[in-house]
């Protein structure tokens, strides 16, 4: 399939179409200064970045207008990303208020959510500039959080993405493949985590997350599981399981996956009883969750069948959720795969859509070392799929 | 000078050491998914990032606390640059309101500034989470901005910070330098960018900002000026200026500088005089406005000696700043050389102070193409040195 041309585009008109849904009339993100932070909603709308204080402007009646500082507008206009280019000089509240004036909106949408960090684009200080723009006029007391509007436009992937997404996964996968193929006792997790760095500048890829913990490597039981730095003093000996978190950001989508290797001990011609179990365990919980998913379905409950799983087979229950949506970023907000504590209050009890891309991740301790898996799966009208090619044994290291 | 070994306790320290002349009593940074834009002023006190809701904080005692999500604690322990290291699975309110107890604050400050987009880290979402957690304590009534605080914090550089820069800005003179070798009549605007590229990927540093407008390149009268994107069909042709405005990311750190050529026509032996002129009167611009600079002296007064000089010479007026502090961004926020414009409100009047960074740049049209200069400067006690090798001529193409 096609990936269609322009990306940025196919999102604006999915979110002109989502907008009569959430109640709003006009969703505006704010923007100034990018180089300090890009709202990640401008992300899915607009390709470039912004110096002056700016305002992106989608309306019900599909009008899409960009209004920018003179300094930026040719960048915009060289993108055709906004159907409606407008820019100024010396002062943005005139042409902003003539917008607002133009459409009349009873209920506008601001980038701003508790819970997911993907629709909390909007700073305090730019909220506050806000109220003293609109200070005098009706629409001061018509602003709504943009949340849900967000969370869908950026969790229901397009076509478009769906591809991008799997050609990032692609990637990933591959350079896990190539560098399981190097592994041998005494390299140091910092030498592995090399590897793939390595494997990333050839395929001229980045990291999906920071830099210095992707990925994250554990060689052993002695090795610390969490987004720390591989070390260079955790080296990989006989008997040590090696467990990787990695992926890849390929043109502006990312890839997420966990993936582990055996090496054995001298005389050793099978996996010890002990990981095999860990692993059918830890493989097993996350197929049982993915048979469960459909839309509809709660991130609660999909998180409750693995974690019970892992419980009842005698195993420490995870300190983490089950999954996370992927898209632009490895941690793509939204919606959460977890259990009810406070720390995921208010994503782990939104319905699931068709369109979604999850993680579904794991893992247990073993007296081998962590044993950990993380898929990417799509829900679709009737289920789900593994977008991502499910590791279905440990890999031995030869 | 050697650079210190940890520029982000360097940073702590200074931080410290300023809460009192802000009437802070403790500093707090909340953060969480950096992925999703990291707050530009924990970048100066912490090099690494966050997945869950986290908070740095710093006190007029000396405490410098980082209380952190479990799968982020590693991480943290392993750069040394916080002294105390907390951190939670569940619930991140008991432990952050035991440490308020602790302290007992009567001034604490939040990033949040409608001026400085480098001091308003804090997203709206966050600040009203922050709010819900404090219900029912005091110290929800004693929330104040920390922007003047973060603005001397990271806009008076340290001696490290000094060194990185000027390594930064000599990486970028190298790549302009070199580049100039190559040019030659032909070539587009597009092929002159992709030698800066080249240039970069070669000394591994990246672009000080939106990597298809680093560098942007105006090849004759035609091209357009802002933050655009060079252009396919933009040719160089005899009788045309080029103009870069470039810089680069070195460790952390950032250049930004403009430059300029000329391709003689057919015959001509020397400069036009109308070139020569503009040439003129721009280098003249920066260097009595460089001159007027010493702390004490406020954003608009350095930029008025170098706007009544573009306008005395008969040009129309740049339509921009004269300048913006740099670091570790390009734009890296707090005081603007500007004039009283809306658009430069509450940063045009601060007092500059020793150990700022400044960029003085502008330019005049020519019916050669655009005429623009950019140097950088440090303010120092006594008056202001330039950290580029200002360019004292327009360079020759052969």
């Amino acid at each position: 399939m096609p990936t269609a041309v322009n990306a940025h585009s196919e999102k604006i008109a999915q979110a002109i179409k989502l907008l009569p849904e959430h109640q709003l009339d006009m969703w505006i993100t704010i923007s100034r200064e990018t180089m300090h932070g890009k709202d990640p909603a401008l992300s899915l709308i607009y390709s470039g970045d912004t110096v002056w204080l700016s305002a992106f402007i989608i309306t019900r009646d599909g009008a899409n207008i960009a209004l920018v500082g003179n300094h930026d507008a040719d960048g915009i206009r060289q993108r055709e990303e906004f159907a409606t280019i407008l820019s100024y000089d010396e002062d943005f509240r005139q042409p902003f208020l003539e917008i607002l004036n133009q459409f009349k909106p009873e209920r506008i949408g601001l980038n701003f959510s508790l819970e997911n960090p993907a629709a909390d684009g909007l700073s305090y200080g730019l909220w506050l500039k806000l109220q003293s723009l609109l200070q005098d006029t009706p629409y001061i007391h018509r602003i709504y959080s943009a949340a849900s509007l967000i969370g869908q436009l950026r969790g229901i992937k397009t076509p478009g993405e769906i591809d991008k997404i799997i050609t990032s996964i692609d990637c990933a996968q591959e350079i896990i493949t190539d560098v399981g193929h190097r592994l041998t006792p005494g390299l140091s997790e910092l030498d592995i985590s090399m590897l793939f760095k390595k494997g990333m500048k050839i395929k001229e890829v980045s990291a999906a997350w920071s830099a210095d913990g992707c990925p994250a490597v554990n060689c052993g039981p002695e090795s610390r599981v969490g987004h720390s730095q591989p070390s260079p003093d955790s080296i990989l000996h006989q008997g040590h399981i090696v467990h990787i978190d990695f992926g890849v950001i390929k043109d502006n989508y990312a890839s997420d996956l966990q993936r582990v290797w055996y090496l054995p001990k001298e005389g050793e011609d099978s996996v010890p009883p002990e990981v095999a179990k860990a692993f059918y365990v830890v493989r097993q919980a996350i197929g049982k969750s993915a048979a469960f998913i459909k839309p509809g379905v709660l991130g609660y409950e999909v998180d409750h069948i693995a974690r019970q799983m892992i419980i009842d087979a005698g195993y420490p229950e995870y300190k983490h959720a089950l999954g996370h949506e992927v898209g632009q970023k490895a941690h793509d907000g939204g919606i959460i795969l977890g259990p009810k504590w406070p720390r995921y209050e208010g994503t782990n009890n939104i319905p699931l859509q068709s369109g979604n891309v999850f993680t579904l991740e794991l893992g247990v301790p073993t007296s081998a070392g962590y044993l950990g898996l993380e898929e990417m799966i799509l829900v679709e009208d009737d289920g789900c799929r593994f977008l991502s090619k499910p590791q279905e044994d440990i890999w031995i290291i030869k």
